[in-house]
């Protein structure tokens, strides 16, 4: 029987590819996504439909409804910021950060873990071509690993906690390649923090853009749909 | 203006004790509850009482199923262990453990107090009188609190995350007695862990044996309304 494995599945891009490397690890994989209250319902679509894609044992979406706390763009209503130079990006925490998303996403696939028997928890970070959040960085992933060992009953029978981040050092472009390789059909994957209703990417936010440069730098059309004009010199 | 300050609070005599002591530190206090699937609903009836004889500036109850998961006697249709010996409680880890719930619980609060602008977090967990769960003891706690300041961009921004964790090192007979200090109405605390539907403690799981114990030991009688007869020395 293969490992087990709990995989944080959002539908989107580093995500899926994420999936796609665990599964050919050869772990068996357990998706959990959530509807904490985002503003592009789109993810959970996407995400049920990549969980399929990879073959998952289950998916669990659970509903957490960050927006009773709010402070990000990505739960209330508060403009999007768009068009920031690529260069730009990830310099500064911006508004789309939602406080301790990560943390709390972490600490329920450990207890999604503990509770199917295993300690194998992949996350799809990325501290390089990324919105500059606290909770994407190594030295997060390795404080919470540490924490998780000491808060589970696994991690005292000496069963280790073991939070997996295979893209956390690879450019966008790297990441697209990898996925690439494993046969991931990104036009089924949504990047973009501001979608339209029928779920059309809006090019301009920081998750499109860092995504656009990515497939540019690979030389390969994005087949996401996008509501905005190509990517341009202003923003590449 | 005084310090706001995020505090768990189920209802219980251990968080309704430390929301007593934080409020006399001069907080002000915004309170999170969890219905998290507990068998016992009559927790967050208690918790809401005890929010409004505390004073807080605002009561978030949160909706999470941990059933989702399962693996507890608390989430789930597993018996809740009884008239286990005072002495070998918190030997080795319950049933009633709910994988990562600490975890989780302190997550949100981490989130709660990141929105309103605070570092301050209190947390009723204690490593003496406890049930043995590993998320209640002090290296959880000081690995929480590392990792809290890494995850969000408070912590990066240099405004230090605390965990307040006044209880964890007191018996039950001192938390009974500094919360009595404070004008704590403890018969209106729920501990049980396996209480009737109209609210009754069943006087024999591990919470009401500690909690009977604390009691006891500080020659008071017990204001709770227990299904089961008196402490007895089996027990005690």
């Amino acid at each position: 029987m293969s490992k087990k494995a709990v995989i944080l599945l959002s539908g989107g891009l580093d995500s899926t590819t994420l999936g796609a490397l665990a599964k050919g690890e050869g772990y068996s994989l357990y998706a959990l996504s959530f509807a904490y209250g985002q503003r592009h319902g789109i993810e959970l679509a996407r995400a049920a439909e990549q969980a399929e894609w990879l073959g998952v044992e289950e998916h669990k979406i659970l509903d957490i409804d960050l927006r009773a706390f709010g402070g990000s763009a990505l739960t209330d209503d508060i403009e999007v910021p768009k068009n920031t130079h690529v260069k730009e990006i990830g310099k500064s925490i911006p508004i789309t950060y939602v406080p301790a998303r990560n943390t709390i996403f972490l600490s329920f696939a450990l207890g999604y873990a503990e509770s199917i028997g295993t300690g194998e928890i992949f996350i799809g970070v990325n501290a390089l071509d990324y919105s500059g959040y606290p909770d994407c960085r190594p030295e997060f992933i390795e404080s919470f690993e540490q924490t998780a060992n000491l808060a589970t009953a696994a991690g005292v029978e000496g069963k280790k906690i073991k939070i997996h981040t295979p893209l956390i050092n690879l450019s966008k472009a790297d990441i697209i390649r990898k996925g690439l390789a494993f046969g991931v059909d990104y036009s089924k994957t949504i990047s973009c923090y501001d979608p339209s209703q029928s779920g059309e990417a809006c090019g301009e936010c920081e998750a499109c853009i860092l995504r656009r440069a990515g497939f540019e730098r690979n030389r390969i059309t994005d087949p996401a749909i996008y509501a905005a004009a190509p990517l341009n010199k202003k923003t590449a």
